[in-house]
């Protein structure tokens, strides 16, 4: 495709960034507007989450723009979850039998401002912030918006448009009410929403809790988690039912109650948060939902990437890392060298939809195992069994969550089959007793193998999934 | 709840009649608005299916209003599934192996016009038509209709509030668009479209192929079928995906094009339908789309029922069933004399959209076995034994399509699961030679029910639904 067309994206977030640095990288003229200031210059980080989960998808990207070891300097890796239970007492779960597979901590604001700073140095890329996408006309291929900063509405005009623009996409709101060709799409709300909340650092700049892994206070129907940030604090969710159970976030309305809640449920974290009310009555609570579409693209004219295509719950830690992965994907089809931009979008989608799909159901999959199934003997015992798999053949074993976290050239959709049914075979065969944890750890090996894959064809002659 | 409260029902379509007539019943002052004209005075088929798979979910609420012998009269049995090749060549495969174990075909407008003429047979029944709701405010239980007749506004207000508009419900669109509460919502289309054509009578009334079956031309990426019409006529659908494949909806466009199409893939039909052109081209081609959302209702205020709810696709012949037992379920729930209205619809929520999730679900399904399974060699000897077991054990062993459609005590969900690990079962089972169709019948029976059990087993274990 012509390299002087022009490319507008909308959203420059972490997906849009990065999709405008590598554009850029490319020799594409690129265009990107973003509703927010600069984030750079201003702290704008209200609302959304501080610091997220990165692994081997997103880092995959970065390699391909060449900023692996920039981004490694924002990186507090984590080598495991550590549980807390009502006692106080905690169990430390690595999340790899293998020591070079551990996920990291990352600031949103820090990777987001040296991604668009990558960006700018390409002299083909223009970002402009305060500019607010209102709708899209993909027929015209034009874009409306609103510019903060003169308070007016200008079109702008583009060869063809990428949104990455969020979950509360602009331009899918402009395919789902144009209804000019059939837009299948759905929001999911879970029960339950989520409020930051922090652990602050020592007087002396220290972290309070142990650095490196991902805190867990799994309670069954709700949990709380924390990550570290390179200041010493630590950033806290708190996940719970907005109206169900003795505790909710409709019922949680007195400085008393909240200290209560925390007091009989995580005592050893109300120790470390003596801002606990502060927090809790100043941050928002907020819905989690799953978006999925399609199609993502109206003919050459416009393309939906990102949450913008399809928005996930956190509990997987895979949000940025998917929408990293289809920046890398997009850029594979680019070197396809098709003959022309609908045909580029379209083996887009067909190659990347399976895959997102798959992770979104992973991660609701996911905040299930989370607030309980990491405190139910028999998932722990079957973590126990894929540890010492994964450290013993390390070249022949990995778990679904190693699969999906640190497999990068493993499809998600591939990591779900397959780790779903191991999953399976173990839990099925320790609960009738074909598999025991003294087994000899070969033949624990050879058993799972065989008996995931024999549930494998089981699905695939039934015509399952 | 007070019998003097009024109650506003949005659409007289098979749902809303049916409730009408029910609330009707029981003491309520009904007040129903539907936007088309009366169908007992004018035909207004146009675009909607002719005629509809009645079975015994349906006849349970024909029996709760008491007219099961008046819409007896207005079925025509269908004993199985009449397979036509591309040789023409015929195959009956009957739904059940128990003889009274048959699906009907019904005229909508006849079932309509019998339900809406019981309804205003209550006098605290009105029925008001040409009137559309354009939008509902949920907070203060208020209507927005626009009169056809006086081409100008009004605005109906209600005690309580119950949609049962159809798949584009206005209600469920103003709480999509009011943004007052989490409203999960998803609207999927399939690759496929349908479009309606017809087998008239011969000359002296009769019907040309044979009546009591529902005629399926299945060719593996499309399929015709046919429903005979008391009149001696077959009310025929094309299924066909929109651009795929060598023939679609976006290429036929010449009538030598689709009899071509014809002539190739289904010439014992063409043979029947010298009007097929004539219908092709002036008949729409129409979408196939499922709706989920939830919740359902607001507060005590509205609620929606039927497919404003949950629409589905026709391929398992369930919809106006599933909307007439959503009418069985809610008065159920009438009957525990609740404390407000409010915990009526969340109660009424609670128990029934797992099973209209469920009847979604098993009807995308059968739109792939219609469209290929049926003429699969292995899902063709699965089917000959599920027979063979229904004949000879008719009380211990019911097919998932016994299940679902003659099985109106089994929830939808039940079925599914059973249905499905079933299916699984004996798939698995002639794949790896562990049953074989000359076995004795009683051991064949046994192997099913304990894997179809073990099946169950195992996913209940692993967390699987």
């Amino acid at each position: 495709m012509n390299k002087q067309q022009n490319i507008l994206i909308i959203g420059a977030g972490l997906c849009g960034s990065l999709l405008a640095l590598r554009l850029g990288q490319r020799g594409y003229n690129v265009t990107v507007m973003e509703m927010r200031q600069d984030l750079r210059k201003v702290d704008i980080s209200a609302g959304r989450s501080i610091n997220l989960a990165f692994s081997d998808r997103g880092n995959k990207a970065m390699k391909l723009v060449g900023i692996e070891d920039k981004v490694k300097a924002l990186c507090i890796p984590m080598n495991g979850r550590m549980l807390h239970d009502r006692e106080g007492n905690t169990m430390l779960s690595n999340y790899s039998g293998r020591d070079h597979e551990y996920i990291n901590s990352i600031s949103r604001g820090e990777l987001n401002g040296l991604l668009l700073t990558e960006a700018e140095k390409h002299e083909n890329v223009k970002i402009h912030f305060n500019k607010k996408c209102k709708s899209v006309d993909f027929e015209k291929t034009t874009a409306l918006f609103k510019d903060y900063e003169s308070n007016t509405e200008f079109v702008e005009d583009a060869d063809l448009i990428i949104a990455t623009d969020g979950a509360g996409s602009a331009m899918r709101k402009s395919y789902y009410l144009g209804k000019k060709f059939l837009f299948s799409f759905s929001q999911d709300y879970l029960t339950h929403g989520y409020k930051e909340l922090s652990i602050l650092p020592t007087e002396t700049g220290d972290y309070k809790t142990y650095k490196n892994a991902l805190h867990i206070w799994p309670r069954g129907d709700f949990m709380v988690i924390a990550l570290p940030n390179l200041d010493g604090s630590f950033t806290v969710t708190l996940f719970l039912s907005f109206n169900q159970g003795e505790y909710n976030f409709n019922n949680l309305t007195t400085p008393e109650k909240v200290t209560e809640f925390f007091q009989k449920e995580f005592p050893d974290a109300l120790e470390l948060m003596p801002n606990l009310v502060e927090d809790f009555f100043s941050n928002p609570t907020a819905p989690l939902g799953t978006v999925k579409c399609s199609p993502w693209h109206y003919k050459g004219n416009t393309l939906l990437m990102g949450d913008s295509a399809h928005a996930i719950v956190p509990f997987y830690g895979q949000g940025m890392n998917a929408s990293f992965e289809d920046v890398v994907e997009f850029d594979k089809v680019l070197d396809q060298n098709l003959d022309n931009w609908e045909a580029v979008f379209e083996t887009y989608e067909a190659n990347r939809k399976k895959d997102t799909d798959a992770i979104a159901d992973l991660a609701i999959d996911n905040f299930h195992e989370m607030k309980s199934h990491v405190a139910n003997p028999i998932f722990q015992e079957k973590r126990k069994i894929e540890m010492a798999l994964e450290q013993n053949f390390p070249d022949e074993y990995s778990s679904k969550y190693s699969l999906v976290t640190f497999n990068e050239n493993v499809t998600y959709r591939d990591a779900m089959l397959k780790g779903r049914a191991q999953d399976k075979a173990i839990l099925n065969m320790l609960s009738d007793g074909t598999l025991k944890t003294d087994d000899d750890l070969k033949s624990i090996l050879e058993k799972v193998k065989q008996e995931t894959e024999a549930i494998l064809e089981d699905d695939r002659i039934a015509g399952l999934k």
